[in-house]
Parts: structure tokens; sequence; C-alpha cells
């Protein structure tokens, strides 16, 4: 057992968070033991903390990059110095068949996420962590590991169905939503090829959406301008956080379109009966396998894609989930860890 | 205009019809007249008399067979005496999107049906009807025309939702409902080289599963069964009439996998959590273009598959919808309208 140092939430309706020191397990012979350099928050770190799983005093962060300060006996794949990275799941069966697959993220006894839920453990807003080698990733070279960690969970959580939907230069792919996953999104899209739209329900994102490659940004409350755009697109992939109406975005898909929708965890709106008109398809997904995680890690590096990040303390945890909340983050936060080292770090 | 005899609705409450003598238009330079001797009685036509369009005196039926009696002087497609099938469509913009890639049944500007609806047309349960050419199709050789009528609505209904779907030989394919749209996406999908499950609430259709040609029959109450089944289906095609959960369905589906409901007007169960956890796809179809209904009239003459039907006298159309309503059909009434020639018929 070694001890290290955190932030934990204190409170399901404060985004304060306390410094606190815990536990990592001595080193089983496939573990290794990462010094965490940086964190990325994520939008649901936020709904963690606020209680949707009736979690408390949880230490969040499950998309983070470090370095591998010691190996257990077993360890092959790594050695002390080697730059990782993390993300949502840190161990799964490996028997069943989705496990079998390399969909660990669909493992049929549920996967060990990185904090809270089965193994209650405590998260990457820490400075080290301890997990079997075979769910800690290489980082490519050319990839930054200051950025590279929103990959982790913003990014996988949209390459994984872009990827299985085909997504390619043949694809009028559109973007709801701008965020952590909507700004990957677009430059994933951007990169495969596709012809890549922003919805948004305001133009005022419109600068940003070209500058992150795409082709234009479409206003969903322009009700002429939606009309218009009705049967536009062949894929839509929706990563709006909030409840929202999903029958508008599926008129605007093509025959046997696909819109695929992650943010939202409740489903309103659509009737099936506006799914058969044009036969569309409503999908959803869940983060990554690892064979698909290594291949987007691989993807970034050799296309020069990374997450747009803006780096804080890790002491300004709280001031990153506050602006979080309110929709203030061009695209990511990513904490840096290194603070936690000094004993001075205010609480 | 001319003259011709049908079988009209009289109270939503009821599935009694009366005899009445119904107007078609003049021909049309484009139109042909079609002598109706076979039509099939499909389900929807048992909501439609019952109102859940608000419609009223309505003389349904939009499944049949029959012979060409003129022709409008510009028809080039048919000849007087030549064997037809119509459907659910018998016009549309033909200038649309959707038209324009032959899938007239999602027309932009809305189709018209074949009875009801927009047009307010009495349908085929008569024994004339006048349609443009565009919409009536040749028999191909080998197909019998007594059972062929299903084919133009339960069979289409099928078909182009299971083509767009990439069914074929590697496919584990589910069917749930074994009524007049799920015997045929039983005989199509066998014949297409698929895998094929009939789900069903007991055994009891078990040997009847089989005699169509699928592989085994998955009792759908049968919770080990069911749960021994996760992940069992690569498309799951459902023309269940009545409201049930989608929820149970969804989790048979493998990775990637998509639920194609088509029985069920309303949406209930499923959460997106459901879709997201294996990235399945949940979808709906409407019927089928003009190419794909061509298409599926040609194949079954090839492959000797017409839909198994019971006909009855056109005079007893109110027993085959109470049977219907009843679910006491194998698997398609279809009524020969011969008997409307007969003055002495009863009303």
């Amino acid at each position: 057992m070694s001890l290290t140092m955190g932030w934990q939430s204190q409170d399901p309706n404060s985004n304060t968070m306390t410094r606190v020191q815990i536990e990592r397990r001595e080193l089983n012979a496939d573990d290794v033991a990462v010094r965490i350099d940086y964190c990325g928050v994520c939008h649901s770190d936020l709904h963690r903390i606020h209680g949707m799983l009736g979690e408390k005093d949880l230490v969040p962060g499950h998309e983070f990059t470090g370095v591998i300060t010691a190996t257990g006996t077993s360890v092959t794949k790594f050695a002390v110095g080697d730059a990782v990275a993390v993300g949502t799941i840190i161990n799964s069966c490996g028997q069943c068949a989705m496990c079998q697959i390399g969909q660990e993220n669909f493992c049929l006894t549920g996967a060990t996420t990185t904090y809270g839920g089965k193994g209650n453990l405590k998260g990457g807003y820490s400075r080290e962590y301890v997990l079997t080698e075979k769910f800690a990733f290489p980082i490519p070279e050319g990839l930054d590991p200051v950025a590279a960690g929103p990959l982790m969970c913003a990014g996988i959580s949209v390459w994984e169905p872009m990827r299985a939907a085909g997504v390619g230069p043949s694809t009028r792919m559109a973007v709801a939503g701008l965020g952590g996953l909507g700004h990957l999104a677009v430059k994933l899209g951007v990169a495969l090829g596709a012809e890549v739209t922003v919805l948004s329900r305001t133009a005022d994102k419109t600068h940003d959406a070209l500058a992150l490659g795409a082709k234009s940004l479409l206003v969903t409350t322009d009700e002429t301008a939606m009309a218009q755009s009705a049967g536009r697109f062949d894929y839509i992939i929706d990563t709006i956080a909030a409840d929202h109406e999903l029958s508008p975005l599926l008129r605007l898909l093509w025959v046997d379109g696909s819109l695929c929708v992650l943010g939202n965890p409740l489903m309103t709106g659509p009737r099936l009966l506006e799914l058969g008109y044009g036969r569309k398809k409503l999908t959803s997904s869940g983060t990554g396998g690892l064979p698909q995680t290594a291949e987007l890690l691989q993807f970034c590096a050799d296309n020069n894609i990374a997450p747009t990040v803006e780096v804080l303390p890790s002491a300004q945890v709280k001031a990153a989930l506050d602006r979080l909340a309110a929709g203030d983050v061009r695209y990511r936060f990513v904490l840096d860890m290194s603070d936690l080292d000094d004993p001075t770090t205010p609480a």
C-alpha cells in the first residue's frame, strides 16, 4: 500500500473539492504504478459529483496521462519512465464474449471503472494510480501528454461509434454540441475525410466550428434552415449533455442514416414513426474497447490531432468544475497534478 | 367515371362491412383500370377501420392482384389482360429527393395511399381500381396471383429493411411476431440464406416456425432462455402489432445489431443507455419504393416464395376481420373479389 494525494468531493450540491490523502494498493504482478501528471475534467465527473449514481466522497478523474514509476514482477509492456494514458475502465473479466472481441467497455460482467462504481476506487484527480498494465496505453510518439488525457474518454467515446459507422470521405456528418466530445468529433471526422457540419442553437460558435475544420454551422433554432436541411446528413453524433428533443435531429438524416446520441441519458421525443420514415437508425455508444483506444491514440499521433485543452493547476479543480457546469470551457480542462506534491497547496 | 362494387366500413366499433357501389375516375392518359381478383387483409386495415386516423366510410385494401381491363392513351407498360399487383401507394410527387432515388414510400410531399389518406380513395376491397401505370407492378412469371397480394404490403414492409440491413448468409436474424409480416420475414430471410429464429411468447408456434424454415423458436417469456440468448442476433425484425416492451429484444442483439420495429406505433421502454451498451441501433421502416417492390416480386418468383394465405369470398370480409383481430389467421387472409360481380351477394 502506498499513499498519495487527491481531490475529493464533499457535497452533492457543490463543486468544492478537498485535498485528501488516499491509498493505492500494493502492486500485483501485472500492475503498474503511474505518476499522474495531467487529468482531464469530464462532464460526467460533474454528474457523478452531483450524485447521479448515488456515490459520495468521490475522487473523480478518468482521462489522465503520466509516467510509469514502478512495475509488478510480470509486467512486460512497460518500463519505469514510460509515458502512459489511462481512460474510463481499468479492468474487465477478460473472458466474456465482449472482452474476447476487444469490447471491454461492454463486458458482460460489468467492467471496473476508474473511479467509484463497483470497485469504489479513487480516480485520476490524484497524483498516483495503480492498475493492471493491460488497461494502460503507451502514448504514441508525436502525441502531447498534456492534451492526450481527454482522448481517453471524450475522444474514444466519439471515435468508436464513428469508426463503427464507417465515417469517411463519403460521409456527410453532423456534430451536435461543441464541448469536450463534440470538438473532438469534429477534428476526428475532418481527419477521416468526412464533410462535417456543426449543429448549434445559435450562430455564436460559427468561427470556432470552422476553425476546427467544419464546413459549416447549422443553427438548429432556425426553422427555415432546418427545413431546408431535411435529409442532409448520413450520420449525426449528438454530444449535447442536457436533455433535448431528438426529433428535429432525426429529420436531418438521409435514408438509412444514424443518429448516435451520447450525451443524453434519457430518450425523449422520437416515435418509431420518425425512425421508420426514411428507415433511420437511432443508436448510442459507450466509450471504447482496448483495440479501438489504441487505434485512436495512434491515429491522433499520426494526424497531429489533440484535444484543445486549457490546463489548470489541480488546486483550481473547483473553478474548473464551476466553469464546466457553466459551459465556459474550450474544449476540455486538464488538471496539472504536480501541485499535489507541494504540501502548501491549499485544501 | 365508372361504377364498381366494394365493401365499406360502417362503424369504428365493428368490423361489419357493407356492400356499396363506388365510383372510379375516367382513365387519364397514363392510367390503367384493374379488375381486382384477390385482395389481402392487412392488420392496418383493422386499425384504420377502428378510426386510428380518424377516417370513416372506408373501403380498405392495399395489397391486391388482378388483371388490366383498360389502358389510357399513353400507357406503354401494360396491355389489357396483363396480370398486375398493387400495394399501399398509388402515386407520389416524382420530383423530390426521395422519389428520385426510388423511395416513393418516403416522398417528401407525402405519397398518395391506396385508400383513405389525403386522396380519400376507396381501396382494394372492391372489384375495380384505377391508377397510374407507374404504381402497378407486372406479376412475374411463376408467382401465384392468388397469394401475391400480401407481398405488396406485408412482404415489401419486411423486404426493404431486410435488404437495407444486408440480411444474408452471415446474418443471425430473429423475427418477432409470426403474423402476416412475420411469416414472410421468415420465408424471405431463409431464402436470403440467413439463420432465422422466431421469437414468440409461447412455444405453441414452434412447429409452424420450423415449417416456415426457421432454425428455432425462442420463447420470450422464458427468462433463462432469454438471458442465455443475450447478444445472439445481428438483426431483429419486430412485427408485433400490439404495444410491447422493446428492451428485452435489444438485449438479444450483438454489438452493432439493429432492432427494426415495424408493427408498433408507439415507442415504449428502451432508454438510450440500452442502445449505447453494445452500440445497438433501433430503426424502423415504412413499406417500400418502386424498385424494391419490383425486386421483391422477382425474388419471390425466382425462389418460389409466396405468402401463406387463406382465401375467402369477399362477402366474408367481416369474418376475415374478426378472425384477424383475434389472431386467428395463418398467415394472411386474401379476399376473392369475384363474388362482387354477383348481384345476389349479401350486403
